[in-house]
């Protein structure tokens, strides 16, 4: 990747701290700006090395932006890229970080100048903490991140977004915004809700006779209720398909453990054991 | 704790191995013989420093025995804790490990001589690893043991037991083998049920889209098939309430996400976190 020019990052929290942190430390920009709400956390992300400096004024931030990256809230990502591609030159790429794809997309191709601009993407890495005091400049390294263009991307754009989040360290790979919302409602959104309904039933008078499987699945159960709640709104009907795919595969546990039926018990948990010992994660 | 003269441990696995690289270690007793029924597991567990010898005829062991520590899988405990009394002189201490206790309690306390010589014991630590490779002198440092005397358990074998996994680096507390049960139904076996039914419905395809709340929510999934099958049927009806209780919740977060009622996701979400937020786990 040639050295890009001006950089902006819309939210620096985690995500978009994070993101400054690599595009700074491996000095793929020239600059990197903060574009965000309140001063605050700009002068937050400034402090710990996440941006070279911070504006609440969208307009001279994109007016000299070559990328802007959206990493607000799943429900604001739309609005803000729009107001991207409003006020950015011609040649601006924007990407984005959002769990959600298919509403998204959807909404930024509604905006002639912006479907011309933008390459839907979302880089799998994160963590249940928040804010530019726990970005790390290593958070995508190795990690996978999801482009999803669809037939309106420009193609030149899908290159760049390629090439972008490449050299931010990620494996870069290709699918359509409903396939990435169908996958990630199983392989992320799901694992959230269960983990906040074991938190949620577990007293804490029962905390000390806890430890390592109830400490795991419950981890994510931290996040942030505001964030979530906008992703599991924004990939609403694949999430209720996936509670009902978990609820069949626990109604069979049920059944089988109410008919003491050893054998079903042991098939079913053996089915589990050997899908989860084929899963690698990258660290 | 003055030093103990022979302590038997029955099944040298993860916890079995684990206790007696403890016992050695910390030099609690003048010898620590491993009773198994493969001679191949006893050999590792002497290889790896986690017992002084190893033996497959239980009587020669348990009549040298201060200390007999049942470290089987939960379905053979309380018949290994009879064996034990039969073959052991009177004032042995017969203790468990077991994830479960009410019906192994209940069975021990139907032997007359068990009775007299058995404490039941859990302590809370373990791993989804087994065997005595991945036994650690450390494993149950710090970590909560559960005793769970009933009003017929001797005096003097609850202090011994007390004193023993003290010795062991336990926080040693008590309470009815029912009172456990219940407990650990909702701290322990239901998010181990949670743990594999995620697993099971996230095909191994999907798992390059998937990161680190996959990876902690379904981690104990890769445990043994039969050990925790026997832990389900052991604590089956308080197991069966849990997963009632979960289901209700899961069912909250449902008709929430149906209803687009983004307040009451949020209120759902910020529950858990809370009670989450409470939990210290100490390592």
């Amino acid at each position: 990747l040639e050295r890009l020019g001006t950089v902006a990052i819309v939210g620096v929290g985690l995500i978009g701290g994070s993101l400054g942190m690599t595009l700074r430390d491996r000095r793929l920009a020239t600059r990197v700006i903060g574009v965000g709400r309140h001063r605050a956390g700009l002068a937050l992300a400034q402090d710990v090395g996440a941006i070279d400096a911070g504006t609440t004024d969208p307009t001279a931030a994109f007016a000299e932006a070559e990328v802007a990256v959206i990493c607000t809230p799943v429900t604001r990502i739309a609005a803000d890229a729009i107001v991207a591609a409003r006020h950015g030159p011609d040649h601006l790429l924007i990407t984005d970080a959002g769990s959600t794809k298919e509403q998204i997309v959807r909404a930024v191709e509604a905006d002639p100048r912006a479907r011309a601009a933008f390459v839907g993407a979302h880089p799998i890495a994160g963590s249940e903490k928040r804010g530019p005091t726990h970005a790390r400049p290593d958070l995508f390294e190795g990690r996978v991140c999801l482009l999803t263009p669809t037939p309106r991307t420009a193609a030149d754009r899908l290159e760049r977004a390629r090439d972008f989040w490449t050299a931010i360290g990620c494996r870069v790979s290709e699918l359509s915004p409903s396939d990435h919302d169908k996958a990630l409602a199983l392989t992320s959104h799901l694992p959230h809700v269960i983990a906040a309904a074991l938190a949620g039933v577990v007293p804490p008078e029962l905390h000390p006779m806890a430890a390592g499987a109830y400490r795991d699945v419950t981890r994510v159960a931290g996040s942030d209720a505001e964030l979530w709640t906008g992703i599991f709104l924004e990939n609403r009907s694949n999430l209720l398909s996936s509670l009902d795919t978990l609820q069949r595969r626990i109604d069979e546990f049920q059944a089988a453990l109410i008919a003491q039926d050893q054998e079903s018990i042991r098939t079913w948990w053996n089915i589990a054991k050997n899908r989860r010992a084929q899963f690698t994660f990258y660290e």
